[in-house]
């Protein structure tokens, strides 16, 4: 079922994530204290995928909230600030993370008058709400999207935005859930996703658990795979999308983009209304992390790139508008998004 | 100095080949004696790269004439024939193999009266003329397509064009080298050419060799990097081109030159008229090799991906004549190559 992997674990004083840099060899859980533990978690990740991150940033604010509940007041909201701070830092293109940050910040406004120890339950309770309702959004983004794959359909996707990359669910791999459940035969194409493997690591363990047939191949095997008439759909998640529908999203999404477009097959991005930052005009605006060198050169303790050489590693790319075919939000399909489109998506 | 990398020696009585599996940790040469082990050494990638891969065999049927030529006639032309029968079957794509092995056919027939010591030195010569006839042919390519690229440019390629490719010199990283004589400065973005890396191992390492400044990025980045504006021109290798332009190279050629032309970049090819297989009409009748599942699960003794994924694991594909801007050969630079300039190539 779609709950298989459970991708944090909320235990009353801490949260247990997946380790996902050791999927799918072993399945490890890492336990959490604090906003500082949770930033590592994310900046080191241990838990990615932008709607994961954002649950889990709103805990690791109620874990501080706990741990300083027996504080005064000021040191309680000095101490939750600099939370706030060490989990803003931790990475900078998904804007889940703000947005989920944002709604921590309003649940604790929303009651000044109340003690730490009050104000710490609050937190919990909010944290919590958050998490719940990032499985419900996978489910009705998945239930809206389903329509878009037919029975049969041979689906790619990029990265991973699967349960593991959300509480629940998911939200490219939420879509194909959802389609499989109505009883329609799926077939996915996981690109590998380098330089972090997300596809080859995350997306095929993702999908083997379910029983849904899934081929590997690396990334610039995609064309290929698309001219020789072997993919029907293209759909994959997103880290931040602008205003105007740019999609920012994992390295490599606009050249499959580009590439769907050339064969004339339909491109979608799966994403919730939290992901959408209308603050941003367009794509342009959006920041793009960049990771370390060793991402590339090789792969955990082997190099296979020579010293001396040069590397540019951008974790994220963005889509422009005009190559997406429709978003996919827990509020329906914006086919052919523009900024009307998505503005009326918040009017409703 | 372009030779600086030799790629292949040959003893006399042996073929040393550089170990590029090993590259570019170790460098290290096997030394094969017959046909048998140059032809292992071609299927298990010890040596690569289509102009390569045609002198390797060439010397692998010198040095069976050699271990045979105190066989009778009759046993001498048995073991050739085996001889030439094992090195057509370890790599199917790339023509220069099968090219250079008609060449040593001939060699072999324009001496019918010669005992087998006869016809072996005969072999032994036609082969040095092969490899001789590569790195001057190298280095026409390299003039011809050094005035593709100007002062300042930056150069995107992919998988190994290079020296390593090649008896010396290299195609695709010849022209850079051959600009680079000019005295134009030039900086390299190097693809990592997943699944064997041939980009990031060898590519990055001739590069770093040379002194020419080399930025590697994962394959699925190029298309980001070209939106940023950050390549003048992409220059890559082939391995067999039909008698229409239609261009077989490492997988991810075809995605290449995709994004080059929906960003205005020239695409270019570089390459040997041994190269073009002018009986093939056009790119859809070239047999694509399929490699190892294991090439895509993992690297060298580390496996990322999950038991029961399915991989496709195509080495190369087909980049239509329509998006080559031009293909760089020993007798000039073909502008929007079609079957009537191809054609015209094999005329003069």
């Amino acid at each position: 079922m779609s709950n298989s992997v459970e991708t944090m674990r909320w235990t009353g004083d801490a949260l247990e994530l997946i380790d996902q840099r050791l999927l799918p060899s072993k399945l490890v859980y890492q336990s959490c204290g604090d906003a500082r533990e949770v930033a590592s978690a994310i900046r080191d990740m241990v838990v990615r995928g932008a709607p994961a991150i954002g649950c889990a940033a709103a805990f690791g604010i109620a874990l501080e909230a706990l741990r300083r509940k027996d504080n005064r007041r000021a040191d309680f909201e000095a101490g939750l600030e600099r939370g706030f701070e060490v989990l803003a830092a931790s990475r900078p293109t998904a804007v889940n993370l703000f947005w989920a940050l944002d709604r921590m910040r309003e649940a604790l406004a929303a009651a000044p008058g109340l003690d730490p120890r009050q104000a710490a339950e609050s937190l919990v309770e909010a944290a919590l709400l958050l998490y719940r309702a990032d499985i419900a959004t996978n489910r009705a983004i998945g239930r809206a999207g389903a329509v878009l794959i037919r029975n049969g359909a041979s689906v790619m996707t990029h990265c991973n935005a699967g349960a593991l990359a959300t509480a629940g669910h998911g939200t490219a791999l939420g879509v194909i859930r959802s389609a499989r459940d109505q009883g329609k035969r799926i077939s996915v194409i996981a690109n590998e996703t380098r330089p972090y493997l997300q596809g080859a690591r995350l997306t095929a363990w993702e999908m083997v658990q379910e029983r849904i047939p899934v081929t590997l191949i690396t990334d610039n095997m995609a064309g290929h795979v698309m001219r020789m008439g072997k993919v029907d759909v293209v759909i994959v998640g997103a880290d931040r999308i602008a205003a105007n529908g740019d999609v920012a999203n994992k390295i490599g999404t606009f050249s499959l983009a580009v590439l769907a477009s050339r064969h004339g097959i339909p491109f979608y991005v799966a994403a919730p209304l939290s992901t959408i930052d209308i603050a941003i005009a367009d794509g342009s605006a959006i920041p793009i992390e960049e990771r370390s060198a060793s991402e590339v050169t090789g792969y955990g303790d082997i190099r296979w790139a020579p010293e001396g050489v040069s590397v540019f590693n951008p974790a994220f790319d963005v889509t422009p508008a005009e190559l997406v075919g429709g978003i996919v939000t827990e509020k329906g399909i914006v086919t052919r998004p523009d900024a009307g489109k998505i503005r009326d998506l918040f009017k409703t």
